[in-house]
């Protein structure tokens, strides 16, 4: 695209500078706010730079937050004594999103991959236990994705947790509801059928 | 989507309220922009908002332009006899993709449309019949799309521009490069039928 004007081309830049968005779509942005009153593109670079300016991080759980500590933390309604540990943000509004945990969160910052170069030492774990000890911590749940890496990391807090006598537990895996059975894949199906509970209990 | 950040959800709103972005779009472009350092937002809010704030219309042609004239109308360059004109600038853009056209553009800024309100006088018609007066222009091609708005429009130009002594050309329609004949609608049909030329010029 051989545009005529440098102004337009930065625009562009811009926008195709996100992930998942072409020069096509940058071009159709772009051109969407030149159409549009210019308070228009002045409250849309406003709410990013607020933003970005002035998000934190909760100095309890690694959540992002507007303040010192996240509105979940701070939130009296939700249960201390239960942690569900995260990989990150998308994985904690995931679990949010389904309205079934009432506890609080840690996010871990990531997994530990020794392809990635990522050690325990560059994740929040030792906050973790910190946590742990000071506050009144009675369950730890991992939920952390069924990778290797994910694996890995679990065996690991697994390993730091379970000699401070707190309940250390992981989020089930197994078949996905409305997930036919003869495409999951064998591992799942394997620990599934491992893994079965009475069923009343489900 | 319950965020648990109101900047989080401004940045959302934001990235939302632009043409074809949902909420979980502007959800990862948002987090995108967390996890870089601050000045990358700082580049993307400057180039969008220096792009809005000095973008201008040029005087001669209606395209949008860095200065008072675009830098199709300063180019030398190009052929200042034959004018393009055209419904807006992604239109403009189009043209100037297939590199056939070395003459100047006219910006209608729309097309004819009753339904819509719009009328002669909210397009940039008197300026077209004043740069024919004016600048040395030789032939007009209307290159509108051929919808009933765009024929109506081009049917109002040719009244309009004929009179004054020009050659007034369209562009041609027909089946598409690549088209399957079968799948052509019969109007197109008919009119390439009807408005067939010599092999040797094809």
């Amino acid at each position: 695209m051989n545009l005529s004007s440098k102004l337009i081309e930065k625009g562009v830049e811009a926008f195709a500078s996100l992930p998942g968005i072409g020069r096509k779509t940058a071009l159709r942005l772009t051109l969407h706010l030149i159409h549009q009153d210019k308070s228009v593109t002045e409250q849309f670079t406003n709410a990013l730079g607020t933003l970005r300016e002035n998000i934190r991080i909760c100095r309890d759980c690694y959540n992002l937050s507007d303040s010192e500590w996240c509105s979940i933390c701070t939130d009296a309604r939700r249960d201390r004594t239960t942690v569900c540990v995260v990989e990150g943000v998308r994985d904690l509004m995931a679990i949010e999103e389904t309205h079934q945990f009432r506890g609080q969160y840690h996010l871990l910052g990531g997994v530990i991959s020794p392809i990635e170069g990522i050690g325990p030492g560059d994740l929040n774990i030792e906050a973790l236990l910190e946590r742990v000890k000071k506050q009144e911590i009675k369950e730890i749940i991992m939920a952390i994705s069924p990778t290797i890496e994910g694996e890995t990391t679990m065996y690991y807090l697994a390993q730091k947790l379970q000699p401070l006598g707190i309940t250390v537990s992981a989020i089930a895996r197994g078949v996905a509801f409305g997930g036919e059975l003869e495409y999951a894949d064998e591992v799942t199906l394997g620990r599934s059928i491992i893994a079965r509970i009475p069923y009343e209990q489900q």
